[in-house]
């Protein structure tokens, strides 16, 4: 290894930021990342591990000695270090335990204790708390005296006696108050407590509706045993949303840009199995009017149309119920009113494409039966749609299912048996 | 109105928060929302006007009197403020500004001046500063003399005698340090500034890649002209999934559940018109093909199959392709690799399902020939799906058009040609 190469390197990514090379690190391939890091050498500054993504992490993990993820784990807020080590295989979790001091490790271990996806994990164990009776005066002399304030915090957590969170009160506020003021009369309305327990999604939900900056978390006695911050339910809401996109197009949740060929096949594999099946089960409807089709070829031509239309104003009414269900704009109180909604801008587009596909049948095939076959079964797929891509998700739902996760396997079968069954039964109903 | 009715709503109503009392009046119809507001009567309490969405709001605004929008507004951050107005119309925007002191008045048409969806409009105006020389003693009595610090904050910025932001000091960490300590010597490090003119996507991105809680903006002379916090963040990055989540449904990113029938049918009406024109085209495709199709018309059944397979397949890659560029995963460093790994699991994944479906097509039309014709034509529709999901965003990317909006129909457009030309030509090159 020249060594003018490592100290450019190191010269190089001193000024940037963590996230930054993590990035870099996640965008080049395996082997210049290895080589990367072993020019880097001793003196690497580890702390982008916290911002890789877990494949490559698992990766880098095992390109990192003890010695260099030692000094990365030090110091950190106990929300990161569980993020870190939550989906890490046993060996690479162990060593970052080991390197923890023991108040952090015993604090991370609790943390793990708790259901993944929960409160417990994302919250940060060290927390700023003052009894009821203290002043201002006394919260800052507090603070002044103590050497280990987390990273983060925004307010101070009022506990009573057997440390249940009473109240809160923000630090800006505190700042601005003379030292006499006691913290028990100027804590803010309407504290909001976070169960242990509680799903991330509620409490990102929490965060984002009542516009948290920071929430004290109490076990099931109602005692604080932790804090969550803003930046924690961000990061979860921003794989919400990422969730249901990629769940709605058939992907898996946990698929990431980096992961290799076969792990994308492989991952991609099953919807798109569940989908051959659909198609295998749309085919079976159209063999019923093998022989309609054998006699009026043009109706082989037209019928994807049917069928593609239906596809994408189910698509549009399944996108909208899966992103209301999950901001729960759609609830029991407004669901009649969404569904009926739904089926009647379906029959107003139907009515509106139904007009012009028929036009455009009758033009090219010169059959105005054609045209009214087209039209008819087009109003009817894009009802059905409609209805189809509203129900079926909150059926999902209702059955304590993920709504986003096949209902767009659902949605499209129930538009294509519909659309092709609609289209040829009226066919050879109507022009045989 | 019963005196009765009105006191128990006012006192049911009383410890809800206004974000929940906001969700309550959406999910209501028009007129019980009319019903209710004019039962709430004058003691009203607007502050949910804020969480509102805009069709709701709009309506609210025309129901509410200037007195009870007056009492909603006052005392609000500017930031809120710019939030709430930026879309009203004219009339409803003025009646709220005529409701605001001078200094906030001036503070939010300044931010209007700024383009939509820009730093300008997200920033507060209003930010708490200290000269370089000051001490922690000199900050803490600035503040208690101070009577009307903005509600949020977590930095003070430090600021030159140009009014240039040097850095940036916690509240945490003021209050953890004697008040001797100067707090130019205590200044985060890495100070990021936003200017004005920044868009608000590009300021979710910061906040979110640097795990920044405030981040002061920065005029063209680089100099403070106001301070982004980051629950303003996390609205932006979260409309910002859900806009792609939309647009890549074929939905404009404006609809909201509450919309009436009508704009629905308006909104969706476009998308399901490209969808039209594209669908004919793949019908044009098959009308090639109407001799081959009369002659064996298991074709016609077959030939959905190969067209569904490879959509869904392009979707996959379309909706990895087009979150990895939001989230700046995707970039021209590793745009190669990932080209590169679209097309590899699409051919990997066409081959397994040219098999699967290859035997289902034996095995239903007892022809082997048939069943390769279905084989081959899956692996190249499965191929090209993984190459246009991947190359048609970037594509639109680099011609500076967002890669969600039309990518969708593109895609399909091309799997759904491809599919049914590689099949059908296939079978009429090797079938008759």
């Amino acid at each position: 290894v020249a060594e003018g190469a490592r100290e450019r390197l190191i010269e190089t990514l001193e000024p940037v930021h963590p996230a930054d090379i993590a990035d870099f690190i996640e965008q080049i391939g395996p082997v210049e990342r290895r080589n990367l890091l072993t020019l880097w050498g001793p003196q690497i500054d580890a702390d982008f591990l916290f911002e890789l993504e877990e494949g490559v992490r698992d990766e880098v993990m095992e390109i990192l000695s003890p010695e260099q993820i030692a000094v990365a784990v030090q110091e950190r807020d106990t929300d990161d270090l569980v993020y870190l080590v939550e989906d890490m295989e046993e060996e690479a979790q162990e060593a970052v335990l080991d390197a923890l001091d023991e108040a952090d490790r015993v604090a991370v271990e609790q943390s793990l204790q708790y259901p993944e996806d929960s409160a417990g994990r994302l919250m940060q164990r060290h927390v700023v708390t003052a009894p009821q009776h203290w002043t201002v005066g006394d919260a800052i002399d507090f603070m002044r005296a103590s050497d280990d304030l987390p990273d983060q915090f925004y307010d101070i957590v009022i506990i009573d006696p057997r440390h249940k969170p009473v109240g809160e009160v923000r630090l800006g506020k505190i700042m601005a108050t003379p030292r006499w003021v006691k913290l028990a009369d100027m804590m803010e309305e309407g504290l909001r407590t976070i169960p242990v327990d509680q799903t991330s999604a509620d409490v990102a939900y929490a965060f984002n509706q009542y516009h948290m900056i920071q929430a004290p978390v109490v076990d099931e006695n109602g005692r604080l045993v932790g804090v969550i911050t803003i930046d924690d339910a961000m990061d979860v809401l921003e794989d919400e949303a990422e969730e249901d996109m990629m769940r709605l197009a058939g992907l898996g949740a946990e698929e990431e840009i980096t992961d290799s060929v076969w792990e994308t096949t492989r991952q991609r594999f099953p919807w798109l199995g569940v989908n051959l099946i659909t198609a295998v089960f749309a085919s079976i409807v159209i063999s019923f009017f093998e022989d309609t089709i054998a006699a009026i070829v043009a109706l082989a031509v037209l019928m994807p149309i049917v069928a593609s239309m239906g596809g994408n104003a189910g698509t549009q009414s399944l996108t909208v119920a899966v992103r209301a269900l999950a901001t729960r704009d759609l609830t029991g109180s407004n669901a009649y009113r969404v569904v009926r909604r739904e089926v009647l801008a379906g029959l107003l587009n139907g009515l509106a494409f139904a007009v012009i596909i028929g036009v455009v049948g009758v033009i090219w095939f010169g059959s105005p039966m054609l045209g009214v076959v087209l039209g008819i079964s087009m109003v009817i797929n894009m009802v059905v749609a409609g209805l189809a891509g509203i129900l079926i998700p909150i059926g999902l739902e209702k059955a304590g299912a993920d709504p986003a996760l096949a209902s767009g396997a659902f949605v499209t079968t129930v538009t294509d048996v519909v659309g092709f069954f609609s289209f040829l039964g009226l066919a050879g109903w109507l022009l045989l």
